[in-house]
């Protein structure tokens, strides 16, 4: 049998989520207080590998027991009590053998914060990139739906992608909202590639500071051209919301 | 001439606002960095001394300088890039020799946060008190506003309070609201006696966890017995909001 749990991080200590040999990682965390709290060694999978310094509230993750404990309460307790404050485990549900956190996930939801008060914000400074010069955000906010629909997402992979796998992704949500001084973009998508999140918010700053026209989005994925797109946009700005099945 | 800050600062690396020997506090922080910017020895007096783990978005400082620099806003620059990410200065103006920023204030707002979700959170873990036992809310929002008036606050006050001074205080603001699994009290008076708002907290869930009646707030402040208070919340969920002149 499996567990699925639904896992909140701020990545800020973090060499991300995918466990790496000598680093720190969420996924290690995790390994680590599931061994000890189920007396077994583990292996854990989750439906996304955030980046280094990437948040997440609503990771999912997966992993096979020999035995189904009876109290899952209980258990969350413990992993809670096992794992550093920065990781919180959620919910701890049971899921036949068959699911497959990554695979199976139908679409994934990310969401973008930008602090835009000239004022760092010791509040937001983990959460949010702090962009002080001026924004155009209804600029912004007229570029985002144009990623909207199915498409070849070159344009926005990251520099080491594998060109022999498909970069057709479903977006069905890319929106910009505003709430004083922070702006959010909200994303989401069958899948994501390697930092797409991070490019599409460095190309919708730059339209917001008057660098790129409104429609360069839609220009960008036409041309397919990923040394075209803006400026990978910082980490901590980031967190996956949701993952949906 | 004085300059007049407004100051935001996450408390949890300091041993609150005031100067210490010893000890990180964020005075020494903001005199350090006011000193190097203005090239003179300065002294910051604060609005509030907020205690050790207290947070701030509005406290107000004054600090006197033998000249005021010409451009104000790049002073604030410079205060922002010579104090560490967790102290922002907000706002910097040119007041009269007679400010005092604590004896002149009207009031203060403060705004303690609660978490009662039963996991904790990696984001408000910082700025929330965890409390995963049941509250009941209701009872919380209609006990807070018996504080309101001016009152005696004996009941309220530290354990190392002076006795000889006034524990008379005019509360103007006290409620409860919820916004999901966060659980906010703010309130505002003319002054605060030393560790009140935490005392308050502490009280108010107590009445949230039926180990009070709702109506314990008022009738512990007739009572004027500071041993008969609620335990004394902790700082991290505390912020003072602002202050007005």
């Amino acid at each position: 049998m499996q567990l699925k749990l639904i896992v909140e991080y701020e990545g800020t200590a973090y060499q991300g989520w995918q466990l790496q040999p000598g680093d720190q990682t969420v996924q290690a965390v995790l390994e680590r207080a599931l061994s000890t709290a189920l007396r077994e060694p583990v292996r854990v999978r989750g439906a996304g590998r955030t980046d280094a310094g990437v948040h997440a509230c609503g990771q999912v993750a997966a992993v096979r027991v020999s035995r189904v404990p009876s109290d899952l309460e209980r258990l969350q307790k413990s992993l809670n009590a096992l794992t550093p404050d920065d990781v919180a485990v959620r919910e701890v549900t049971v899921v036949d053998d068959a699911f497959d956190p990554r695979r199976h996930a139908t679409s994934r939801r990310y969401e973008y914060r930008l602090w835009t008060a000239a004022t760092p914000s010791p509040f937001w400074r983990r959460w949010a990139w702090h962009h002080p010069q001026r924004l155009d955000v209804d600029a912004m906010a007229a570029a985002a739906p144009a990623l909207l629909g199915e498409h070849d997402c070159t344009a926005f992979c990251a520099a080491d992608a594998d060109p022999t796998r498909t970069m057709m992704r479903r977006i069905t949500v890319s929106e910009v909202g505003r709430d004083g001084p922070l702006v959010c973009y909200r994303v989401e998508a069958n899948a994501f590639l390697k930092h797409m999140v991070r490019n599409v918010v460095g190309t919708l700053v730059e339209i917001g500071r008057g660098e790129r026209p409104t429609d360069a989005l839609g220009m960008l994925l036409r041309g397919r051209d990923r040394t075209k797109a803006g400026a990978t946009a910082p980490p901590h700005g980031l967190v996956l919301v949701a993952v949906r099945y």
